[in-house]
């Protein structure tokens, strides 16, 4: 009979090309390690294990895992449920009940801010109960890199790679023809512009375009916007801005809010425009020139086929070394990447627990101090922390011209119904 | 001194991944044969050159020559101007005085339909002047795959292979929640459906996502789409709809025109929303469920990253028999890629001439057959013929973590201005 305990991991949150890659870590690790039983994964995070859904994930097979190591999204499946507040909660009591039943001795979750609070209240539930029978670890995952306490988020580099590539390549695009134009490229980013940041890299000498970037943490102003948008055009034919969906004015008021209130189409329906959308319609009305918008959409989150390789590399590293700071006793932490001076100043990431605590429900936002004082564009100290983050590229197998994944059965998750 | 005739190639229409890999072909075909005297590029095509705006392009190093292969877009920038119909018009007399000036012997023009419209008016100017100096050449592209006479067009494989891998990989995202939810996508294409079509490649087993694929080629039953959703969500929680954006009704009206009548936002302004959007807000609307919509725009047709190594290496042979063609004396000719019959069924494209004439200006819509009886679905004919066009991944250099493109000083479209 195996005497060691099992492993629980779960996926939760909003999709990214890596956290998959942080799961097969996970896998690698309790393999490697020899001191964990059976990986139950959990099928849609913690709502999916409070309904018994689960797999054994140590029936996959080493191809499988590496498969899965370039798999984008969420292979688990992900959820968006928070735990109760109230520590009593018998929801708590079910919980470690089939934690108990389950032989659970690791319970280890990827994902952003959300699901760093469902680890920190799983710890501190557990303390409340002296249960010291499962450790508690969370593996941060979001395109966004809006946790504190890590240098920065896998999910991150990748989706400013994409970011970056694709700003580069819609340049040559929009750049073909000798009209003036402007093309803006709307980025994902409610609150915080990392995302939206990355278009810089894709400049290609000094004074190109993108010629604007806004992010949320300055104010827009349409104003200024238009102003510096007719004096790009005097000296070229093509301006690129790049902008982040949750930029808004000095009120607060969302620009992507200002399209809405006289909006309706011919069902009577409101009709729901990006501020990319809303921005080229008042540039093409003002300045009656050819204007397009652009939402880089999902691909941002979830391109495999154009991850960065150390995004990759680094997500998985975090899975492998959640395992081990379970194994070592640590409960109630999340893997952090610190970046460490080096005397060449080359690159180089340290591993380390951080309380969970001091993590969740806290937003980094992009530094003010990296922002151009216009609020126009973003600083070369911006350039040197995120190059190192794209650099390298990972490439799933390819299958038939086009990237091979492991999927589960979807059918399982329409309850009770199979096809 | 050089007796050889001087050969000006010229790009024009919109972009695709793969015109510079004509023109680095040609280059090369140019320079291989040793017959060639200078080859100039006009800027900005016919009407770049009209304005004597032209570029010594045998100056490029082979280095160049080889990124230019892998660059997208127009290097040499495009336009959209059609020659007059009128072959007296004196505009034939400017440009026949400039071709006998730079000394051209051959003329290729890189584009689409309208491109190849050139070629035919500048042949039968030439004809009907008496003119045999100058051999006039088409070299198609178009993302569209709507010319007649080849079996496809150089641009298409790599946009058929972005959207399958793009959907493919926004299906796993769409995918991870148990909520019922439909994603819409929106693929390029206002009268023929082909690269809408591609979506159908991106199906992992029968059954799978997407669930819906509509193209311009058959009516568009808003009812009928609002019922199979509603099917098929009984057995799965996730449906992805993919739709081309000329998508009609039985009266021949664009779905995305229907949005539009009462939409205008705070500033007065109409809103112009592709027809995902719209479908997005009337399924929102009428079943209450998680919709999203998601434009593919502009990276379908200038994603070298992602580009299909088969059809950028077409494109480049299509440029190198352009050339090939012009120096054996033909005139008034496309490349066209003929697939040949192999004794093993394995895929083999024969390259030959075909007259421009019957080539411009006539549409090569996507074959009714290949369109399921409901309208709603891909036949495998068609995948059988898509897939040899999709194999292989071309890969750019990659300098710093992103592509590295071969560019022209962008500063020098803005006529009288310099930075």
């Amino acid at each position: 009979m195996d005497h060691r305990q099992n492993l629980l991991v779960g996926q939760s949150g909003g999709p990214t090309a890596v956290i998959n890659s942080s799961l097969s870590g996970v896998l690698h690790g309790a393999a490697q390690s020899g001191r964990v039983g059976t990986v139950y994964g959990m099928l849609n995070g913690i709502e999916g294990y409070l309904e018994e859904r689960k797999m054994n994930l140590s029936l996959l097979t080493k191809q499988e895992r590496e498969l899965l190591k370039t798999t984008p999204a969420s292979f688990l499946g992900a959820c968006r449920k928070r735990l109760p507040e109230e520590l009593d909660d018998p929801l708590y009591d079910q919980l470690f009940q089939s934690f108990e039943k389950d032989g659970i001795g690791y319970f280890l979750y990827i994902g952003g801010n959300d699901s760093m609070d469902t680890v920190d209240k799983l710890t501190r539930a557990a303390r409340k109960r002296g249960d010291k029978q499962v450790r508690f670890i969370g593996i941060c995952k979001t395109i966004d890199n809006d946790l504190v306490y890590t240098d920065h988020t896998p999910g991150y580099g990748s989706a400013a790679k994409y970011v970056a590539a694709s700003v580069r390549q819609m340049m040559t695009d929009a750049e073909v023809y000798t009209m003036d134009n402007v093309l803006i490229v709307e980025c994902m980013g409610r609150d915080a512009g990392w995302v939206t940041a990355a278009s810089v890299l894709a400049r290609r000498f000094e004074g190109d375009n993108p010629g604007l970037i806004y992010l949320p943490e300055s104010d827009f102003r349409l104003g200024q916007m238009m102003e510096r948008i007719r004096a790009l055009l005097k000296v070229r034919n093509t301006v690129v801005v790049c902008v982040s969906e949750g930029i808004h004015d000095s009120s607060g008021r969302l620009i992507s809010k200002t399209g809405l209130s006289a909006s309706s189409d011919v069902f009577g329906h409101v009709q729901m425009a990006g501020c990319g959308k809303i921005l080229e319609t008042v540039i093409k009305n003002e300045m009656n020139i050819k204007v397009r918008s652009v939402e880089l959409n999902l691909p941002q989150r979830c391109s495999a086929v154009e991850a960065s390789l150390t995004d990759v590399t680094e997500a998985w590293r975090c899975g492998v070394e959640g395992v081990n700071l379970a194994l070592s006793g640590r409960t109630g932490q999340m893997v952090a990447m610190v970046r460490e001076d080096t005397p060449d100043g080359s690159y180089r990431i340290r591993y380390e627990g951080v309380e969970v605590s001091k993590v969740c429900n806290m937003v980094r936002y992009f530094p003010r101090e990296w922002i151009t004082s216009e609020g126009t564009d973003i600083d070369k100290a911006y350039v040197s922390y995120a190059l190192p983050l794209i650099q390298g590229e990972s490439r799933p197998p390819m299958e038939n011209g086009l990237p091979k994944f492991l999927y589960r059965d979807q059918s399982q998750n329409k309850r009770g119904i199979r096809k």
